[in-house]
């Protein structure tokens, strides 16, 4: 439940336009809503000011079926992250204006029109492969708000089509860089830059990329300072924080 | 075999009602029942008060055939851990009452009906993936005569669905927290809660988790007191030891 | 060299007042200073917006004092970390006005005075063992010109003192979430506040802490999103990163 | 503050015993004392029912004694652990009455004489070198009131030690099996005795011990079930757990 | 190429029954055979008393018939490890003798009947689960001409059931001591039996077991002296490696 | 684009044989040619001597398919590494004259005939299994033009086979060097030959190996110089390596 | 206690050399010896063939010697490892006959002369830094009984070394090969004897030595059969294991 | 012994101008030199061009200057790693030419002057910190007869710095890349420069740094080709190798 919604039932009830049992019934799953299996935490966005997200690994296709029903009664914009193609056809029976983002494997239905921010994030990619996550990351900040500007495959293996960019990239507000293998990309943009750098290591690699340890790690020495790190492949986790710095 | 059949058969021997022949036949299996490719522990309920468990994994549904048709055969109910649909189709053709608990991926048999306890156990978990886990622990403290309590979903995240229900957790005798990602419930619920916390790392997430490390260590390095941990995943351990903590 | 003392000389040229010879000396350090074991990035400011930092791990008293030798001469404002008492003294002796901060183990010169920002940066730490991270952190916040505000000692273990200080911590523009051990602290944050949060891990702890290891993996697997990691014991990183969200 | 302190001074204000004023300077730490540098928590012991334990490693003497200066004006029984024998040199002037338990690097100060319960809590290590951490689980367990016999040096090298000793292992209430090098010990007593099992790594050994690691695992893998484990050397954490489940 | 097999050929040269260019042929490829893709050890048998042994893993089926085709036509005996069904459908083709050991994953082709050693090796076993790896043991060890008892399931869960076998594993020449979780099986042995014990981890277990690792550790830190340990499930090595004890 | 591709271009301008227009439209791509989802390096070979190659994993088909047809375009040979059969069909489609090395997973289309260098490159594996990594080296290096002399199959189990082959590799001008397992081979070879060693672990071996991990480590202590590593199964670019020294 | 001097005293008995009371006193401590601080397993050599052995590390100057003081008694031969110079000074005042071992780092009481035996064991080892635990593997060995030849630095990188000592080490009756770095000389030795191997990995490196971790995995690695390992730097057990199959 | 000394031995000895038991004498150590404790490798440079390094660590100064002793009677040019500046002032004694090379802790004595390569190695430092093992590089690569180009402090961080020394890095034969903490330096040149890099990781940094591994898994991953990596530290080895392919 939003902000809005809330003051909305209440100035209801205050001019009598709305009576108290049904004020009360729209309002009593405010601290969260319990559905059985899971609790939907509906307070949230009074509290932190951004809705519940739907993670979708882990979840069976019913259960994330009821989440959306419940979510969907809401006014919040949702978003669903590492939703299958069959997530999404399940979705799509409850809403039609579901929208699949078919690389990022996530979910937006767009409940009201939040007006993009006038700044811009960077989000900058080492490689092709790097793409997936990138896009989790762009469609994460534009469900909340914030104007994504891609900069794709500009890793260090061939530097100057970094330094074409380099404007562009400098003139966002924050920067999301996100790499694999060595995952140095972090690292040179702090060097150049003077914007924070929300750095993503990706499992893209093989042998002793170990997973995306070997860029976390490369990403946490940065030497270059101006760079913080989420987990590996976390392109939600970068779009959001980086939505959140964007607003400020 | 149980203390009690045990003891009935001598009871019989001592009154006549059985002759040694017959005697030694019920009896003769007591230190174990070798099955060739396997040695039953059927000493282990006398010696340590609990039946031997199957861990299905790694068996061949031969294999668990033979031992569950050994173990029908005796007084005791009968847990199966780690067991498939596929398993489960197999013993019901030999015993029909036997139950499956798809989530949990359990099988039980209550050849004795054991009254639940009055106090409780408190299964508490971080997130709706974490469930599985969470009922492996439920079947096993009940089968054992425990009754379970279950507090879903009340992860960190959202740290308010966990205080509408601590009252109810503070009652329990034993707690068990099952959380994956970061793993930080158990710690949570060790600064509030006064009662023992058995924390069960769940593999749950993604990335730098490295298949339930990451909620490991953070559980192993609890700054609060009160709190041991068992292998990720482990339901089963966590509710074999609240419920003999339970029945102390 | 800072942007203003460059356009300072550049116009002293252009009205007259500096012959070319002399401008020449001043400004033909722009891109480094070549020291022969180092080069000093002097061109940093321009680029970037902050003057170079001098971490003094791994380099010797000798080379420290040649470095602060050059930048005194500069009007940057001037910050060295990971620096013992010793390398204090030997500064001392260059520049009196130098600042030991004894438990951040850094030291600061003010070449001119900065007005601190009417935002904040909230600076948490779970426990007393970790302020020594926290301190390098707020003075590298405070050099840069940030404010300041310590919340210290507010861990897990006890989270009701984290409560009292919810509403100032919210308050702040973006938060510095210091924590050893398990380090649950930044997601708990994560849970209650909607600010941008960097999570640094400290190698305060034992056992299967493994270095800070622990604290590092459950803040990279936070199920809380809006949060980041630095290296472990990074304070530096964390005071940099925030002064440059406070600043925006 | 303990509950039945707190309940006399409300006593005393309701008897008129005690004006407002000097109840209110009384309790006014009540839910935590803030010492700049840390806040005492004070309120634990009513929350959780056991008071706050001083955990001396990375806290300079200073601080040490402070907390000691405030915690020794209340009725608690004091804990202090990881303590140096420079610690406890400096808490001795503080109060006379201040015990050192060497072996274990603990003091402790009993304020109040707790009556040790009829149940045992039996502390087992595998050999000599084990029983640093097995004092310091001891002295634990028994300031806050657990009855401890101690089996030491009996680890699976020579494995009829231990069975000497058994009938009275398995007459506890709990167990605190302490073992490093390969840790087999737990698992040993798992397999049989029906208690609750508490296992505790030690640091205890070389090469691909890895600090303890290998006993960890050990533990975390045992196949016999009743079994947790508590971080490596984390004697405090044994002791609390299992004066916890003692005193059930 | 067995020593035997060459001193006949040498004998028939010097009694003229081989003339030189016949003699030349068959031992032409002593060194090796090549095979193009594989250089064959066929002076193996010489050097150090076995022939070469195929492990099937990464091989092509067209090249492991190939390999043992032209083995087929010396004198040796033949053991094929890690062999899929499908590899044995294609090597029965060649060879109707040849055996499949399905458990083992093995293949054996016997040439010549090796009589059996009068001394035995004793393998024996954690659990159930742990059974192939020590069948591939086995295998290997009875082709090269060793006497093997097994004692299966007789893991510390229940140590009764390895206490009623110790007299005959006390006979045993050296011991195969199979198991994996918490491999604390070869430990227990080294404590009770004066014997040589090959320890083989295996991967069977989950979580933090991580593939081995955690009954690898164990093995290598047993404070039992007597033991060694061979790579995770390496069933092969620990069989060759107690046949060559046992010959001895 | 080759330099002399460009001096081509170039020339044709100077002696008035091509337009403006036309020369803008054949060397505007010169840095890089954006394909949206990728900047193509164009202006690698001209920077470093070697045209761009396609990493094909993590790729989608329609992605490599649109890399082709703008390098084919070009005038320089085309190399495509982790190629699967699928990603092969496609290609030929689009150019005949692609060729599949199927062990090596590669493909390259011969745009010009370059001639082999008269000194050599000794490929060296310790096993058959090995064989596709050496494949994958040998590929790349003849494309750049090197010849390339195989030394399968000539590991550390059997040494013998290495000596025998030892002379032509002591001639050859640069040694890449292919083991799995323990990857003992280039250690071997560093003690006994005076020629760069360019070592290659594989990911071939089971249990302790971890994936290649073992055969890296080996590889990176080895006690003899003149060895350098690369990437676990990085073929690829001990072949790129090696044909850069040979070209010296 | 060793058999024939159990055997003296029951035969002193049966002849009436020995009254009861004083036989019971000898006799007394047969399982173990309990010295409060430890339980020393007196029953060892009765059981194993082996009397115990003392590990100095971890315990006090004190308890050690208690356990000498003890042990002086018995009529066995004593070895105590990793004894530091200060330990050997206390066990020189309680038996002048003591012997340091200084490289080896044991001390050594000869009760009784044990003829060494005919046939030997090698001890390899692949550097001089090596030579430190190749000596106590010696040592530990002869205390035994076994007579030990040394081939010492005859590692890989000079291979030559090796060939000229092959002979006498292929006619020893088991072998003990010590490395560090890259520890291949086991599996070198494998591929050219048919002897047993036993492999000590050592801590000698740096860098992605991990303390011995690259060696232990080459070893276990070893794709040449008849290699088995002990812990790092585990000279001792690798000693004990060598003269248990030098006896057989 | 190098080769041109033995020429001149068997030249004496065809022209008569040495008798045979003097030639004899000259040459019998030439496998190599055994020293007891040590097998000197004499043969090492006929066999591959270099004569044998001395690695100090783990070696006792008596050991040292017993192979020095013998070394200082050849020929050949020596270098020994590792050396303390105790180890230097033994070495000093035995041979006044002896020179120190503090930072790299390198000793050379010049028996013979060998004249610089006309090529050159460039040797490139990310940070002052990583001068030390940068100077083992050169060092090594002078002795053996390499000239070498330093460019120090150029690492990403400021990566102008870089770019101005690029010219001359290009022109290098062969590049040696020092860095620590992220280590991408290797990943960057490699972008830029089409000559051999051999990257060599150091362990300055902190935290998740762990001892180099860090910047070696950088390495490793290198999405730039043309890289290959020696051990964390390892200026030797990268000396040694840069050496032999300058001297192609």
């Amino acid at each position: 439940m939003s902000p809005e919604h809330l003051k909305t039932v209440l100035k209801e009830v205050q001019e009598g336009k709305l009576d108290l049992e049904k004020a009360f019934q729209k309002i009593k799953d405010l601290p969260y809503k319990d559905l059985d299996f899971a609790k939907l935490d509906t307070h949230r966005e009074i509290r932190i000011g951004y809705p519940e997200v739907i993670y979708c690994a882990g979840k069976t296709i019913e259960q994330i079926e009821k989440i959306f029903d419940y979510l969907l009664d809401g006014g919040s914009n949702i978003l669903a992250t590492r939703a299958s193609e069959e997530v999404f056809q399940a979705v799509q029976k409850l809403e039609s204006k579901a929208v699949y983002h078919k690389l990022a494997q996530a979910i937006t239905v767009k409940k009201k029109e939040i007006p993009l921010s006038s700044t811009y994030i960077a989000v900058v990619t080492g490689g092709t492969s790097d793409q997936k996550v990138a896009d989790e990351a762009a469609v994460t900040a534009e469900i909340f708000g914030s104007r994504v500007e891609n900069f794709l495959d500009v890793g260090v293996a061939g530097i100057h089509r970094l330094f074409d960019s380099l404007e562009k990239i400098r003139s966002a507000k924050v920067i999301i860089a996100v790499a694999g293998m060595e995952g140095a990309l972090p690292g040179i943009l702090g060097g150049m830059v003077g914007k924070p750098i929300i750095a993503v290591p990706t499992s893209v690699g093989y042998g002793a990329n170990f997973g995306g340890l070997s860029a976390l790690l490369t990403m946490l020495n940065s030497c270059a300072p101006g760079i913080s790190v989420v987990n590996i492949d976390n392109g939600f986790g970068a779009g959001y924080l980086a939505n959140q710095i964007n607003q400020l």
